[in-house]
C-alpha cells in the first residue's frame, strides 16, 4: 500500500489534495518564495496529526505545517516537497476561561476570531500582528508574531501557557493551564518560534487580558528622522509606556498619502503613538508624551475620536500595500524587512538604511514599531529587471551588516524560514543538537532556519 | 595531573574550597536536602567557567551551579558530589539601558541589589521573589521564579531577553539585546526553569519596567475560604488586575499575629490586595475592587498608607517564618508547597487541603498567589517523631492529587528538583530528548527533576 493511500485511511478523501492546481496554489505563502507539496492534508483533529506524522516519520517524508499562509519569510513553504498540512480545519476556540484567564485554541483559529470572541467578556489576546484579520494563532506560535503593541503587552511568546505538540515520535502536552509554572523545562517556550521544524501544535493554552477601558492616539511630525528616534528614546526614559510608538519615514509617508489619500503631515518621519487603559489617565499620559516631545517636533496632532483613530491606524497599516503602489512598475519586496535593534539605535539604523538606498539608486522604505526597535524595510524594485535583484541583495546585505553592527537582529516578528536564512546569528549549533533530538529524521519542515543551504531554496516567485 | 590541580590551574587558590566543613556549608540549599560536594569552585567570570564545565566534561564529572542557595527543593544541592559552582563572585551589573529598556547582569548579582540600581531610574525588574532580598537573578531564571506580582507582570520567564549559556560543549549565546526576538529558537527560554541541567548561566539581558507611581492596598476578610476564592474570581472576572491577590488561611493569619504581632483580623480567610499605576486610577480601582468584593467579604481595610503597607506585606512575608513558631516542637516543612491550579479552583483546592490535614491529624497552613493559583503549602510537623514524616507523606501524596484533579501542577515559582520529582508531571521523555542532545555525559546537575529516582536522594537534613 502506498503512502497516499495509507493517508486515505487517516483522513478523508475530500480532505486530501492532489491535483496540480492545487498543489501549485499551496505552494505559496506571503513570501517571495514558492514550491511544490507532494499532497495537501486538511486534518480536524490532533489523532489525524499525529498518525499523519507517524507516517510521515515512518517514511522519511518531509510534513510542513500551514495556517493563513500568511508568513513573510517562506516557513510555509514545502521546499523538499512531502505532506503540507492545511490547519485551518482546525479551528475551534475550545474553552474560554475569563475567571481563569486563559483560553484554550486549535491551531487554526484566525486571531481576529479569536479576539472578537474574548471582546464580549472585556478580554484580549494582546499581540496584534499586521495580519490578525486573517492569521492563524498556530501561524503567530510559529514565528513568535507580535506586532504594534509588543512595547507594552509582549510578544506572542509571553503569552503561551500550555502546548499540546505532534512530534515525530508522538503526541504530548507541555505547560499548562496555570499562570505560572515552573515544573519542567519550558518545552512550549521553545516551540513558540521553532518555525514547525520541531513539531506540529495541534491545541495551545493563551493567557488573555482585560480589554483597556479607553485609547487615544498623538501623531507627531519631524523634519529629521534623528529628532524622532530621540523622540522616542525620551518617552521610554521617562517611564511611560505607551501601547504602540510606531514610526514612519518620509517614503512611507508619501506613499500613504498617494494610494490610500490619508491626511498626514509632509515630513521626514512620523511618530504614532497610542496609549491606552482607565480613561482618566489616558488623556493624562497623552500630554505627558506631547511634553516630551515638544521641542523635537514639529507639531503634535492629538486624537481620542475613534474616526480619526480608525483613519490614522488605516494610514499606517497601509504602508506595506501604499509601497508597492510608489512608482510605475515597482513592487515592494520583503527582504531586510523584520530587522530588530535596540530602542536608542532605530534614528541611526533608518539613517544608514537611507545611505544605502542612496548608494545603490534604490527606493527603500522604513517603518515599524519603533518603541520596540523593530523595523520593517521594505526594498522597492521593477522585479522584471534583473540588475534590480543584484541591487536590492547588494543593498540588503549592506542593511544587515548595519544591523547587526547596532548590535540587532534578523528578525523581530516575522521569523527566519528561507528568506531571513542567511542572516542567522544564534548558536546553530545548539539548534542542530535540540532539532535532531526531537526530529532524528529531519521531516519536520527541513531546509528552513539554520538548516538553509545555498543554492537548495525554492525559486522567487517573481522570476 | 589531578583533576583538582588542573582546577588550580583554572581558578585561583583562594576561589577553591576543599575543606570539610566548606563543604559541608555548601551542601545544604534551603530545602530539606543534604549533600557534600567534592569541591567548591567560585568563579569570576564567564570564560573560568567555561574551563571549569569543559573539564568536569572531560572527566564526567557532575557540575552544581548554586546562587545564594535559597532554592526550597534541593535545585542547589550536589546529589552525586563533584564540582559545586558558587556563582556570588558573578555579581557586576554590566549595563543598565534605560532607553532600551533592557539591562545586563551577571548570575550572581542579588535581586534586590539590581532593583535599588533600577529604581534610581525609576524602573525595576518586575519578577518579586519572596527570597528577593538575598536571591540571585541566575537562581531566579534557573527556577522561573516569580512571586506575588505575577500576576500582573508575569514570571522572571517574561523577562529573559537573552542569556550567555555554559553548555558542557561551549560557551554560547542566545536571544538578543532587542524587545522583540523571532530569529532562531529561543533557547534562552527554554533555559528558564532548566535548574542548571542543561548549562550554567554566566550572562542574562533581562527585559525591565517603569515603576508605577503609586500603589495602595485592601485587605479583605471573610468567614469562609470559599467566599475569599469566589472574591478572586470576580475581581479577575470584573477585568480588574491588581499589582497583587494573596491569599491566607486561618493556620497562617493566626501564626503571623501570634509569631509577629501584627494586627489582623481574625478571620477564615483574608486577601490582600495591591493595586499600582498612575497616581489618579489606584484609588479609582481598590474602590471597585471593593465594590466587587462588598457582598462576600465580612470587613474591607483600604489604606494608601506606607506605614500600615509595610506592616500588612512584612505579616505576608512573615507567613513563612511565623510557621515554623506555630506550635512547640513543630517546624514547616516545604513539601508540598508550591502548587499552581487555575484561578477559580483556589477555594476547593483550599478546602480539600484542610479536609486532608484533618484527616492525618497534622496542620497545614496555605497562603499564597490567589491571583495566579500559586498557593503555598506548609506542613506542620515535629521533625523529631517518626511518625510525623510518614503522616506528613501521606497527607502530601493526597495533595498533589487534589491539585492534579483540578487541573494544577507540582511547582509554580518554586521548580521541582529533588523534593517535588516524584510529581513532576509534563512528557519526561522530551525533557530527557532534549537533555541528553545538550549534555551527553549528563554533567550538569544530574538526578534533579525527570532524572529524580526513588532512593537516590540525599538525605533529608533534619534526620
Amino acid at each position: 500500500m502506498g503512502v497516499l493511500d495509507k493517508i486515505y485511511e487517516i483522513v478523508s478523501k475530500d480532505r486530501v489534495f492532489t491535483s496540480k492546481s492545487d498543489l501549485y496554489a499551496y505552494g505559496f505563502d506571503a513570501s517571495i518564495h514558492h514550491a511544490m507539496p507532494s499532497v495537501v492534508v486538511k486534518p480536524k483533529n490532533s489523532e489525524e496529526v499525529e498518525e499523519i506524522v507517524k507516517l510521515a516519520n515512518e517514511h522519511c517524508i518531509p510534513v510542513v505545517a500551514r495556517g493563513a499562509g500568511t508568513a513573510l519569510c517562506g516557513q510555509a513553504v514545502p521546499i523538499y516537497g512531502g505532506i503540507l498540512l492545511d490547519m485551518t480545519g482546525m479551528n475551534r476556540i475550545k474553552e474560554i476561561r475569563i475567571e481563569d484567564l486563559y483560553c484554550v485554541v486549535e491551531p487554526g483559529v484566525i486571531y481576529a476570531k479569536l479576539n472578537e470572541a474574548l471582546a464580549k467578556y472585556g478580554f484580549f489576546f494582546p499581540p496584534t500582528p499586521g495580519s490578525g484579520d486573517v492569521c492563524t494563532i498556530g501561524g503567530m506560535i510559529a514565528v513568535n508574531a507580535s506586532g504594534m503593541r509588543a512595547i507594552k503587552y509582549g510578544a506572542t511568546r509571553d503569552y503561551v501557557l500550555g502546548l499540546e505538540i505532534v512530534f515525530p515520535y508522538g503526541r504530548v502536552r507541555f505547560g499548562s493551564r496555570t499562570l505560572k509554572n515552573s515544573a519542567g523545562y519550558q518545552v512550549e517556550r521553545l516551540i513558540v518560534g521553532s518555525e514547525g521544524t520541531l513539531g506540529i501544535i495541534t491545541e495551545a493554552t493563551l493567557r488573555i487580558a482585560p480589554l483597556p477601558e479607553k485609547r487615544a492616539v498623538a501623531l507627531a511630525s519631524f523634519n529629521d528622522v534623528v529628532k524622532a528616534g530621540e523622540g522616542v528614546a525620551s518617552i521610554i526614559a521617562n517611564g511611560l509606556l505607551p501601547s504602540a510608538l510606531e514610526i514612519m519615514d518620509k517614503v512611507c509617508i508619501q506613499a500613504v498619502k498617494k494610494a490610500m489619500g490619508i491626511d498626514l503631515p509632509d515630513a521626514e518621519a512620523l511618530l504614532l503613538i497610542e496609549v491606552d487603559g482607565k480613561e482618566k489617565v489616558v488623556r493624562e499620559e497623552i500630554e505627558k508624551i506631547a511634553k516630551v516631545l515638544e521641542r523635537k517636533a514639529d507639531k503634535i496632532e492629538f486624537t481620542d475620536d475613534e474616526e480619526r483613530m480608525a483613519e490614522l491606524w488605516k494610514g499606517r497599516k497601509g504602508v506595506l500595500p501604499s509601497l508597492s503602489r510608489y512608482g510605475e512598475d515597482m513592487i515592494s519586496v520583503s527582504l531586510a524587512d523584520d530587522m530588530s535593534v535596540p530602542i536608542s539605535k532605530i534614528p541611526i539604523a533608518i539613517k544608514e538604511f537611507q545611505k544605502i538606498a542612496k548608494k545603490y539608486g534604490i527606493i527603500v522604505g522604513t517603518y515599524g514599531h519603533a518603541g520596540d526597535g523593530n523595523l520593517h524595510t521594505k526594498v522597492l524594485i521593477n522585479p522584471k529587471k534583473e540588475e534590480s535583484w543584484k541591487d536590492a541583495e547588494k543593498a540588503v546585505n549592506e542593511i544587515y551588516e548595519v544591523v547587526y553592527r547596532l548590535g540587532g537582529i534578523a528578525s523581530g516578528e516575522h521569523g527566519i524560514g528561507i528568506t531571513k536564512a542567511p542572516w542567522l546569528n544564534g548558536d546553530v549549533a545548539t539548534m542542530e543538537r535540540i532539532k535532531k533530538a526531537i526530529d532524528p529524521n529531519n521531516i519536520m519542515n527541513p531546509g528552513k532556519m539554520m538548516q538553509w543551504k545555498k543554492g537548495i531554496i525554492a525559486y522567487l516567485r517573481y522570476k
